[in-house]
């Protein structure tokens, strides 16, 4: 049986992951990193969705990093208007956290030296490129690469949702069982989902073309596109 | 003038490679992580040399990577042995942090991000590559190429010692003004450095072979080869 890490964030798309390469054999070590995200409610959905499918699951609190060292971004810093509107609006950029993938990415390759595993997934996804630099294909190799050669005992990156689109997940995780219930998507942190946020309306876009209810509630009614 | 960062452990390799740049026309800021190393000590010498040459200092407390991340090392664990003897030799390899310089540079880049730094320096040197995997050059390239692909605005990762060994810096530093006494080599944290681990080891055979005497004090004599 083949240990892997995942990063762990919440969303529905590491969650589906999660179902995904669990039902493919893997013995799964679940990490999350609280990064001070204005939205690190989504790690307590992290540790929900781990409990249900007995992984072990450790959360890191790198919060230091949020209020020291990536300060540039609306979803860090919580004096910052965190844009409405659409997923793909240029305003979005401003929740870009400066280089938060390759961290991830880092941290969780030293995690999988550490206890052995050989292989890292992650849940980057095609709809992510137009906004994050650090979810297109061409960053992924690039990660896989240099991953592969940061250790003698080499570490595989796995990313295989960047071909797939938001809704192409939801249909997958309805196939493998996923309760989406147990997810979180709002950059936003309050009680329910806000539904007004990039991240809502992607995440309603992504079911409405699934055909497929959002078990979520949300503060507003679903964005009608 | 060009800001950029460099990542500053105190030691000799980027001391010496901080006044380089600075003699470069840079405007330097220099970034250091614990990462509960057990030569802390070494972050010290960083914060003295930074204050002597004006160079903002940013130290970022990530102790908690080495207590519950990054556990598999004899750098990080203090109840490990930590080996004696040549720095070359297969047991120094227990002393490497499971993808700390991954780390490191991609918390350098969200750093250099967040303050618009087009530059990221990092002082990995030839005579690290037989230890240390990710001070390879295949690494660090294939880093370089996942730098510039993980922002819009692109950071290039700049590595300028990967053909020097230690006794080439150490005439560089010489010819730079480098004040050594200012820097802290030793992998144990000890008050005087101990000259018998293999990082000692490394730094008096680097000063012999470039005809230079090292200030620091050792506890044992200087080890003859």
């Amino acid at each position: 049986m083949e240990k892997a890490v995942i990063i762990a964030s919440g969303g529905m798309d590491s969650t589906t992951l999660l179902y995904d390469i669990l039902q493919q054999g893997y013995v799964v070590h679940a990490l999350s990193i609280n990064y001070n995200q204005r939205h690190v409610k989504e790690l307590e959905f992290a540790r929900l969705t781990c409990g249900r499918l007995n992984v072990p699951h450790k959360v890191v609190d790198l919060s230091v990093l949020g209020e020291e060292l990536l300060f540039a971004s609306a979803l860090t810093v919580k004096d910052r208007a965190l844009p409405e509107g659409d997923y793909n609006a240029e305003n979005m950029k401003l929740t870009v956290v400066p280089n938060r993938n390759m961290i991830l990415l880092s941290l969780a390759v030293g995690y999988a030296i550490s206890i052995g595993a050989k292989k890292v997934f992650y849940g980057a996804h095609s709809g992510d490129h137009a906004i994050y630099p650090d979810c297109r294909r061409e960053f992924v190799e690039a990660m896989r690469r240099a991953i592969i050669l940061a250790d003698w005992k080499s570490v595989e990156l796995e990313a295989p949702y960047l071909g797939l689109d938001k809704a192409d997940i939801a249909v997958k995780g309805k196939e493998l069982g996923v309760d989406y219930a147990l997810t979180w998507t709002c950059y936003n942190g309050a009680e329910k989902a806000c539904g007004k946020c990039g991240a809502c309306r992607e995440r309603q876009e992504a079911f409405r073309k699934a055909k497929m209810i959002d078990p979520l509630e949300y503060e507003t009614a679903i964005h009608k596109i």
